[in-house]
């Protein structure tokens, strides 16, 4: 099974359009130690062929034409395209908006869980992807779907699931509470598995909180990608960007009792790699102290065009 | 005044993302005569500080990562940007999918017909941009109107006029006739006026026909950016890209009698730049016999990062 991380950014990405933080700063102006980043999706594939997206980016045009992978087979008809299915992990932004660049008549299967796809669908810009080619195809949580390509099997098992999370923020609902109108299925995780092989990892670019379930569930895996938002929970407030904590926008922070560094050390998972990280986050500063702390645990951080074979 | 090309392609860009055809695949492969193109939009401003975009392409984080004018201020607050704000001439996928990335609390205002601020209000998804925040203007045909920041004029009157064309592809309507269910305002034109310097420029981006309106609008124009999707009417078909022509699209082509090559000869226009040129487009290499017939006959063909000063 091949891994190829098209974005491991957060929502908008190192640099950020309008930030003039130190880290967005320095990606802009080419700064050795601190590389840009693209937002949150990776690509996977069995056959090293045909390719499956979790998660489809904004900056999803930019992605392809820097991953070969994903390039049209040269010897394939006029129009054509190694991706074969994307699958949604949330309604967000950062993670729906590269379905718009989906377009031009390709066909592939679209999966995601009743509530996003709610959202698709209520959101008639999605259309431009013609629904006969694109088929909208309802996941179930806690089921094991085989993914498919409109051609048939792409060799790879997923079970989604439910984590603790948000409802993306232009569905929030300010009335309901302090959750804002969350449902089951807002957030999944997604657990892939190699049919041939049995290789398998996690993915999870998006969760709240590691709760018991969770732990459970994660314990003993070969390779997990988790949610690498903040370093610290108020660090947005404290760089003066944004008065939201990590907690407020459904995302963990990496250091601190709350934190996945923490949480992490006594769950037995072989390789951990942070992904969907903050510009705000110091270890994309790859000579940061926080850098040589999360690798002193044994993370990685993950980055644009990282290839991994299981 | 001045005005920056962010993106100079048409829908899809150049390379396309599932696209075999040579230009894509020069385009991707590096080729020194084939230039990527991003999708079109362009960036005007009056003060060289402050800045408007016409149109929001679905590149605009990249577009606004490559263009030093559009960083934010160094000296502003933590998070600023001098994109004060936007205008769309239509509803299409390539012209409003930048919407999504302007995100981020950022506050500009958004221009459009109310057409396509119905479509904008009909798509939730739009609403990442706060309303409060991102103030949505309903422009008038035929009305000038003073480019507005939240904070001031920006020293530009914009006025917006109808063009033939079609209604954007998820919007069409297959049993409402040859026309798709367009209706006037669908797609618009704008006439661009620096009001300290009287000096002006149109932005024609996508235009299915120069009627006689039209044809009296632009005549003794300063300079013109007009849509410059085919070189011919059925390339995409002879290509094995799409059954689909330029005419059918609402876009026009260079060639023929019915081109805009021909029909620019008697308009007397200053200056004439082709903008969303499309990726089958044989002006896209830059060593073509169709680059030298439109360069001899005074027309040029944009190009991302192309600046210009009146």
């Amino acid at each position: 099974m091949q891994i190829k991380v098209l974005g491991s950014g957060a929502g908008g990405g190192l640099p950020q359009w309008n930030c003039n933080a130190e880290n967005s700063k320095d990606a802009r102006n080419g700064h050795e130690h601190v590389k840009p980043r693209s937002q949150s999706s990776i690509a996977v594939s069995s056959n090293g062929k045909d390719w499956v997206l979790l998660n489809a980016s904004p900056d999803i045009r930019q992605q392809i034409f820097d991953t070969k992978q994903l390039h049209p087979h040269a010897d394939g008809p006029m129009r054509n395209s190694p991706i074969q299915a994307v699958i949604l992990t949330n309604g967000d932004v950062d993670h729906v908006t590269g379905l718009l660049c989906l377009r031009e008549g390709h066909a592939f299967n679209l999966y995601a869980s009743n509530r996003v796809l709610g959202t698709i669908n209520a959101n008639t810009i999605f259309n431009v992807l013609n629904k006969e080619k694109v088929q909208r195809l309802e996941i179930t949580l806690g089921t094991p779907f085989e993914v498919m390509s409109p051609n048939g099997s792409l060799g790879l098992e997923v079970t989604p699931f439910a984590v603790p999370g948000k409802v993306a923020l232009y569905l929030e609902k300010e009335k309901a509470g302090t959750n804002f109108g969350t449902e089951e299925g807002d957030t999944i995780g997604l657990y892939v598995k190699e049919i041939a092989t049995g290789k398998s990892f996690y993915y999870i670019p998006g969760c709240a909180m590691v709760d018991q379930p969770l732990r459970d569930r994660i314990e003993g895996a070969e390779m997990i990608f988790f949610d690498g938002t903040l370093f610290t929970n108020n660090e947005m407030l404290d760089q003066g960007l944004l008065p939201k904590t990590g907690e407020r926008m459904g995302h963990m922070n990496m250091s601190g009792d709350d934190g996945t560094l923490k949480i992490f050390e006594d769950i037995n998972i072989t390789r951990k790699i942070y992904i969907h990280i903050n510009n705000s986050n110091p270890v994309l500063r790859d000579n940061s102290e926080e850098r040589k702390i999360v690798e002193s645990k044994g993370w990685e951080v993950s980055y644009d065009g990282m290839e991994i074979n299981l």
